[in-house]
Parts: structure tokens; sequence; C-alpha cells
């Protein structure tokens, strides 16, 4: 066997999938506030249609440890979009200091209360208190974040559905779908694997069908890894690192990072970029989602979906 | 920006990877039955020792239901080992109608039995019997099969340790360790996604820092995506599908695939095979394990070595 045959055979491959087959679309932003808004409609025409039937009302219940200004904004974010869905706010404030067993007890009390249908506990926590612990304490029917140890692993297994998806991957697929995109057969990249985007992103595109890469900061040559990508979710958050040519010619870009970078122009000394660099690969990719204004929208549209998914599952119980 | 000059520095950029940087060594054959006897050594000197030192012997109960020939032939073998590690076997055989009710009860029965450390259902079940609930009613803390999705949910995220990991995809990754293969930053190629073996795989190349694709039915084109593996775990149980031209030059094979063919030469009319063509992919990969006589050995020696944790656990606990 002629070894060298086989490589530029290898190559003749290779350059065949990336030119592109027909003429390029154009590009086109994917408007995550747009969608999000929809679904918020959506699931507040649901709500309302099932308050009229049972009575009763959908509630969830976040509760926040200590005051860290960001945690606060998406909590009152959260609280805002309770309001338009028709989801009762049950909030529960704790100070910093808060001892390991006062919060059990706190989502233990919500876990008993038939009036709450979610429970969020907001991340990150402070570092005397063992996240996994209390994560683990949720009741599983109740896990509108999907972080117990048994949903992931239901996600990971086929044949098993976990109750509840984690909300941003969530809202990652469910934005390919609303756009069209088909990922049965796609080379699909992940970049980045925390526990709550990349890896579950990674484990809901292989159910949909797709050959996945997880590329994350061992990776040799992310590059080249992202160059193959037909779907790039990314999530690795580092400030615009994927450039245009990090990308494949048409490929379809969820852009999961939402990075602080210093600009002097904005009253509050920042700006919010991806971890792509918008301008840039809009030359190369048929869509991307916009930061701000793509996934995170998405991410609270989606924790409305899974409360919205919890009081339908226990008003079917009852 | 030249988008062909960036395809063609591409190429380059693959081209330059896949040929040996140094002369190539000499093909290795990965010789599991002959690693797995060293394990088996390890272990029976482990709990001659532990034995000595509480009075104590561990147990492992193997559950069969109905009389499938291959199932009985592995329980036989496991049997076997037990006996040479120094643990005790506790058997129980149901026959093919037996009840879910009846099974589970025997599952709690080995459950709350303290001189049971591990509890295995040999699979598969007859069809009337939901597997996933025999499954997850196996104590955690016993499921030395690591099947419960509570294990294969911690497996999957970052800071949790299962407390027991698949027997056959932890044989394939300690073959790799004993053989000196680094995975950190090399691109690791998973070909199937069962839940037992591809699934659990793939995420333990990502605890061990390789860059992981999942490759499966789906995938356009898997050989493609093969050929790219500095680490490859073939189990998509397709006989000797993956050949030379599959594998890049230097590349590391650990052939999961045990696929009986007909071979009227032997007395059984067959003879089992794995994915790899082995003296086809001997050509070009540094390393392979044969079929029979790689992968499967260790999976029964793993289940020893899980069954071995066990029982130090509960001694621990005590």
């Amino acid at each position: 066997m002629n070894i060298l045959g086989g490589f530029v055979n290898n190559i003749g491959g290779f350059v065949k999938d990336r030119l592109p087959k027909n003429k390029p679309a154009e590009f086109q932003k994917i408007d995550g506030k747009a969608i999000a808004e929809t679904i918020t409609k959506e699931i507040a025409a649901e709500l309302t249609d099932l308050k009229a039937k049972t009575g009763k009302a959908p509630g969830l219940a976040v509760v926040i440890v200590g005051s860290r200004g960001d945690s606060q904004t998406y909590v009152n974010m959260k609280k805002k979009k309770c309001k338009e869905c028709g989801i009762e706010s049950y909030g529960k404030e704790l100070p910093e200091t808060v001892s390991q067993e006062e919060l059990l007890k706190v989502v233990q009390d919500f876990n008993a209360d038939p009036n709450v249908h979610g429970i969020l506990v907001q991340l990150p926590l402070p570092k005397h208190i063992d996240e996994a612990t209390i994560l683990s304490a949720i009741s599983i029917e109740k896990d509108v974040d999907g972080f117990h140890p048994l949903n992931i692993g239901a996600l990971c297994m086929k044949g098993r559905d976990p109750l509840f998806v984690p909300c941003t991957p969530k809202g990652c697929i469910e934005l390919l779908d609303r756009m069209g995109v088909e990922m049965k057969g796609k080379h699909a990249v992940v970049l980045g694997r925390s526990n709550i985007v990349g890896m579950p992103a990674a484990l809901l595109l292989l159910k949909r069908d797709a050959t996945v890469s997880i590329v994350h900061s061992r990776t040799v040559n992310p590059e080249a890894e992202v160059r193959r990508a037909d779907i790039l979710i990314s999530c690795c958050g580092q400030a615009q690192i994927v450039k245009s040519k990090w990308i494949k010619k048409g490929a379809v870009i969820i852009d999961v990072g939402t990075n602080a970078v210093p600009d002097a122009s904005k009253k509050a000394g920042f700006r919010l970029v991806g971890d792509c660099d918008y301008a840039e690969v809009s030359k190369t990719a048929s869509m991307c989602t916009p930061v701000p204004g793509g996934v995170g929208p998405m991410t609270i549209a989606m924790l409305m979906r899974n409360t919205a998914d919890s009081v339908k599952r226990a008003y079917l119980k009852e």
C-alpha cells in the first residue's frame, strides 16, 4: 500500500468537504432575544390556559447567597421574566456567612412546598459551602436547572430522558431548531467542557445524532479542530478568541461566551463580547448569535420552559 | 483574507501532523490477557492482606436471568476469576419467566447483605423486565458495574468522582496507562456510543484531558474521523470494519469489538474478531489489542478491581 497515496486522497477529502457546494447564502444573525421573546409568549399562553383549567399558579424559588452584583442582576432578570410568564417568584436571600446546614434547610423547605415547582440556587456559592451537596439536595422533580447528577446521568444514557435539561445548552439546541439547522450527521464542535454548558451541550448534540468533538484548554490545536465544525457551540470564556480563519465556510455558530472587555467609551468601563469575534466570523459563518442578545435571553427562557414543564408534570400527577 | 491560502495552510497542518516525526517504532501487540493476569495477582495479594487484617472476605453477587449460553459463559468466567482473587461468589439463577418484582426482591436482598460488596445483574434481561428499573435498584455502593445513572452522572461532571467506573471502558484506560500511552492533549476517537462502553470511554478520555470525538452510526464519514485519532477506542460491533487506511500512522488502538464471523475450520463454526482488521491495522498503528485476548480479560479484571475497592470502602466505614 502506498502510504503517501493515502495521504493525498485524504487531503483531497478535506478540501472537498470544505469547499462550498453552492454559492453561500447571506450571513444571518441568530436573534436570540427575539426568539426568547416568542418563547416567553408561548409559555405565558400555555400557563394562562393551565391556570384557567386548574386555578393554580406555578412557582419558581430562587435562592441567592451573598451579595454579588452579577448574581443579583441575574436574579432580578429571572423574577421579571417569571412575571411575564405568569410564574410566581419565591425568593430567599441569605447572607454570605450562612451555614451549609441553614442553606440545606432552605432547599428542603422549598422541596416540601407544593406551591414551588422549580428551585434554583444561584451559583457560585461561597467557598465554605459544598456546591455538590447543595445541588444534590434539590428534589430531582424541582431541579429546573438540570444540574442534579441523576439528570446529567440520564442525559448521557441512551433510552433515558432527564426530567430537566440544563438551561443554557438547552437554549443552544432550541436556537438551532428554531433556525432550522439540521444536526443529524453534522460535525459539531463544542469549545469548552464545563459541567453547566460544554458537557451537556455535547451530550445533547450527540442525542441529536451529530458527530461531536469536545475541544478544551488541553487541546493542542483548537483552531484546526474548530475549523472542522459544521456547527460550533463556543463556551470557553475567552474573549473573541475565535476568528474568521477558525471557521469553516457556512458553519453555524452558537456563541455562549459572555466576556467583559475594557471599554472606556462605556459608562461601566467595559462591554460584553463573545468567545467569537462576531464581525470577523460573520465573513465565513452562515449564522451566528450575537453577544449580548444571543444565548443569554435563551437561558432565562429555558428556565421558564423547565418550570412550566415541571408544573404540568406536577398537575398530571395530582 | 485569502481563503484558499487558509485551506493550503490547513492541509499543510494535517500532513505535518500525520507524518511520523521519528522512524516509527515496531508495532506492539497490547497483551490484555497478560496485563489482566498481572492485575488479578495484584488484587489477590491486596485481598489476602486485607483478610489477614480484618478476617473478612469480600463478596460479589451475580444475578443471571434465563439460560442464554453466552451469559452462562461470562458468569462462569467471573466466578473462576473471583476464586483467583479471593472474592466469594454469590450466585442467583432465575428463570426467564421471573417477574420484575421477584428480580427486584433479589437485588434488594443482596443490597442488604453485609457479605456482598458488589452486585452484578447480567445483561441483557428478558423483554418483560425494565432494565433501567433493575439497574437503578442496585445500591450505588455495590454498583460494581458502574451503570447506575448517579455513577454515570458523576463520571461526566468535573469535580465529582463516581464510586465505580464501568468495567470495559475502565479496562481500556488501564491498558493505555499500563502501556505508557499519554492521553493528555491527544486526539482520541471513540467509535460507538453505547451506554456501557462508548459513552463512558469518551468521558474517561475527557477526564484524562484528551480531545475527544465521538463517532457513530450517523457519522457521515467515519473513516475520515477515525483517521484523525492518535488513540482509537473502537466499540461499534462491526466485524473488521476498520482497515489500515482508516488509521493514522503510529496510532494506538483499543479494540473492544467482539464479533462472531463464520469460520468452517472451527468446531463452533465461527471465530471472534474485533471491529478492526488486526493484521491490516498493525501495518499503520503503533499498538493494538488483539481479539480475543485484549479488552475481554480486562473487563473481568476491572470487575474484580471494583469489587476489591468496594470491600475496602466498606471496611473503612465500619
